[in-house]
């Protein structure tokens, strides 16, 4: 069990994807340039096998938005998306409405 | 900033709201009965005036699902849904493709 308090701490937010490309060195993982709301960063998400980079642009999604940065196969994760998985199929999760990107999500 | 690991102390799935109501006691608050994959749970959440109850019911929403109970205006709640928030306008967060209730996001 969780506090309210340690969710909180969680930082989540609404972001739409403004670049996405294959990870050059790893066939699960993209890179996507996402925007926040105003501060665009790079992240890297375990999500090639079940999304292609071109379906992703545009696209709004969440982000966990005050995650360390972390460097995977050599390239800098500023934050991490949120994905559903059943251990086989995987999904993006969305924001129902069109809402603005840096929207906090909680 | 938090780290991965304390990101992943709070669990987040998939769930199937499968009743909804208004709250009797409060006009912001909804009380939803969700399936988190076999698991029935109570949850309150304050989207009254975005949501009816009537549109909420089979919909596949994200949910905390580790949080400690709180009563709120007397209703247990067993948990949190997910939504995004611009102060005026507000929309849940679903998993994009159907996915099974009690899916794990992260």
């Amino acid at each position: 069990m969780v506090t309210i308090d340690q969710f909180r701490e969680i930082v989540l937010k609404v972001a739409r994807v403004v670049e996405a490309r294959a990870h050059p060195d790893a066939d699960k993982l993209l890179i996507l340039k996402v925007d926040t709301g105003g501060v665009q960063k790079e992240i890297v998400a375990g999500i090639a096998r079940h999304y292609l980079p071109s379906e992703l642009v545009g696209k709004l999604i969440v982000v966990v938005d005050n995650l360390e940065p972390a460097t995977i196969r050599g390239v800098t994760s500023h934050g991490m998306l949120l994905a559903a998985s059943d251990g086989e199929h995987l999904s993006l999760v969305l924001p129902e409405r069109v809402m603005p990107p840096g929207s906090v999500v909680r």
